[in-house]
């Protein structure tokens, strides 16, 4: 280890006190001046954008990656934005979420404090950058960033905008530290800084979340894949399921509430399957079937590949499905206890006792009855912007918004209340 | 690995998903039953305990230690009266926490479920095993239980108890599974289970909670140690501050939740400290103090040792004490913030202003002005039964009951919503 990242972890602990002490108003103005920082230097980071993308075609990064990582105008804009939306949320910091007197008289509160410094690790999208340093902060909590090395200049760049907006509010910088050497082995230090580092948050594809699993000593809440599954029962209206399922796998494949895998009760697949099947090749997606399915494509059969464990693991991220005919909902909540991922699962039916058992059976961090999978996300969910989809079912489960990066804590207001009044050397 | 971990691992897991499916009433009446069945089979488990008494006595056990693992038909009474409280308490499960409706329509509710699998890792005393069981499936969580191998009898008496109820009941035994071998490997293979394990919550001495932190790659809560301090604060009352200093120090040194460190504002020093010490000495404490302190002690300074910097880190557990006079409430929130271990911080102010900045300035889990350090118990500040108090600053940060043992996750009602009825191949 060389020392690098605990001095950069150090500076933002420090920081991390100051923040905690900063009242909500300031805290707003700071990220609104983040976001007029940002505005200001658009050219400034938009050639460092530049930057990154030569290096990347250089580099051979996919298209995808490159899509992920390009900045320009519009973006950037949006990143404003997104800065604005975070600065006018209301404040979570001090709500007294719970008051009880006691009968000695003593008044308990809950009251929501910062969780201390977060670090966030992540890869190509640089809008991660600006997003979690403004939620972070929202909440009154110093970050310590570590983005991809593609994002390098970019995410140098929009540091430095909100540095200056920390500056211009006599804030220290080290709030929002920026972890510039990209080195893995620097990852590795970060994870073992138990003394500073009160959460991790990975972000990113299945590789990064499992090194951060290995090797963190510090807590880390994970923001893993989506095997999400969509269960039209026999009840089920087939117009709504297969907008469901074309909204669901079809609109934006490469994200982690996307559907990868169809659930078809076998009383309603006569007549569900082939209409499925048809909505999916019209929209160009691959599917992958179980015996039931294929022998219900009839002639389409030839296209679709047998369906084996693996696809049934799969994220596919992809225009790919895999789809299954079951015999009852037990047999789909059994695929979805073996091969799901705690991230997000949805019902067809027009049955109410069929949802509400759906409902009370999977564990997933969302459960939609009728609804798209597509609405597991913190704007969507009413949460404001979010700072990822947690999959770890503890402290927060499912979209995680500025609440989620504060913790409760107690303080008990008393006059002078003991609780061994009469005998002092008791044993209670 | 043996693999004989990850076995008993597994077929609690699976009980898990029964347990989260089995109604509040249900619950309640298991945990009734288990308080009966311990009650009818007291001298099977004091017979157990007997042996593990004598085998503690041939192993040279502290006497301390001896006390915790010591049961009588008293405490043996107590603990089964312990599950009749949590077998009464609220029902955590299915609480609709939030409830919104979306412009669009959904229904968006935020739900309580159960954690799924908890490991609970402890030492000595074997009203644990009882405790932890019931709180866990207060919850709809199954639990996995590794106590101290002093109590390896004991806690086999206990848990036939547990099973017997679970029998009644018709569900399945692993829902309370022991580990009965208690060979340390087994913890060891115990911490890598993060596909089965939701939470590992280590409760003991130090090194039990270091050994854990260091090879977990589940999530934990710790249960750390307590230095907890008192600042006596210039506007103190000193009647009212000598009170909480024995209450604190005195009643039961051997807790986390008792006094470590006292704290003078150096206005009040001079009055305040010798009268603190003449109290001390008179109910056997040792102090030790800083120079100011044992300057101020006259002709007693001779029996007060010099406080160092390894006295101001130390939780002694014990009737000893470190005094240090402090310049302000600056120096002494300096103090704390790095010698504190995030448990407990008390403030003896007759200041309202002064008591809102120390509130303010301090990151513990509880925060106490003008009460006893003593008050951070579950019981005390009104979550009925505790299963520890968690200085790990995420999911729950203090006392933790039966809610804590719970999570939140999204249930959406809708009517067919999806998120682009007009350009499905759009991005969002």
């Amino acid at each position: 280890m060389s020392g690098y990242v605990r001095a950069l972890a150090e500076q933002a602990r420090a920081a991390s006190a100051v923040l905690a002490s900063v009242d909500g108003a300031t805290r707003r103005r700071l990220i609104e001046a983040m976001a007029a920082q940002l505005d200001a230097s658009s050219e400034r980071v938009l050639a460092a954008n530049a930057e990154d993308l030569r290096r990347g075609v250089e580099a051979k990064l996919s298209d995808a990656m490159l899509d992920r990582l390009k900045l320009d105008p519009a973006r950037l804009g949006a990143i404003a934005n997104a800065l604005r939306e975070v600065a006018a949320q209301a404040d979570p910091l001090g709500e007294v979420t719970r008051r009880e007197q006691r009968p000695n008289g003593l008044v308990i509160e809950r009251q929501r404090v910062p969780l201390g410094l977060i670090a966030m690790i992540y890869e190509a999208r640089p809008n991660v950058t600006a997003d979690a340093a403004a939620l972070c902060l929202k909440a009154g909590n110093a970050v310590l960033l570590r983005g991809g090395s593609e994002a390098r200049a970019s995410n140098a760049a929009i540091a430095a905008c909100l540095h200056a907006a920390l500056r211009e509010h006599g804030l220290p910088e080290a709030a929002v530290s920026l972890i510039e050497d990209t080195a893995r082995e620097h990852v590795l230090e970060l994870l073992q800084l138990s003394d500073l580092i009160d959460l991790a948050i990975p972000r990113g594809g299945e590789s990064l979340i499992r090194f951060v699993a290995e090797h963190a000593r510090v807590p880390v809440i994970k923001h893993y894949k989506g095997v999400c599954h969509l269960y039209v029962d026999r009840a089920a209206d087939a117009e709504l399921a297969l907008n469901l399922l074309v909204d669901g796998k079809a609109s934006r494949p490469g994200v982690c509430n996307a559907l990868e895998t169809l659930l078809v009760h076998r009383d309603i697949a006569g007549t569900f399957v082939p209409r499925a099947l048809a909505t999916l090749a019209a929209r160009g997606v691959e599917v992958r079937g179980c015996e039931r399915t294929r022998s219900l494509a009839g002639a389409a059969s030839a296209g679709i590949g047998a369906a084996d464990e693996a696809d049934y693991a799969a994220e596919y991220l992809d225009l790919i499905i895999a789809v299954r005919v079951v015999d009852d909902m037990e047999q789909a909540l059994a695929h979805i206890a073996r091969f799901g991922s705690d991230h997000t699962e949805v019902i067809a039916t027009a049955d109410a006792a069929t949802a509400e058992t759906f409902v009370r059976r999977t564990r997933s961090s969302a459960v939609m009855v009728n609804a798209s999978s597509r609405f597991n996300d913190g704007g969507q969910l009413g949460l404001g912007a979010e700072i990822g989809i947690s999959t770890t079912r503890l402290h927060a489960y499912g979209p995680m918004g500025v609440e989620s990066l504060t913790i409760e804590r107690f303080v008990v207001r008393g006059e002078g209340q003991v609780r061994h009044a009469e005998s002092l050397t008791g044993r209670d």
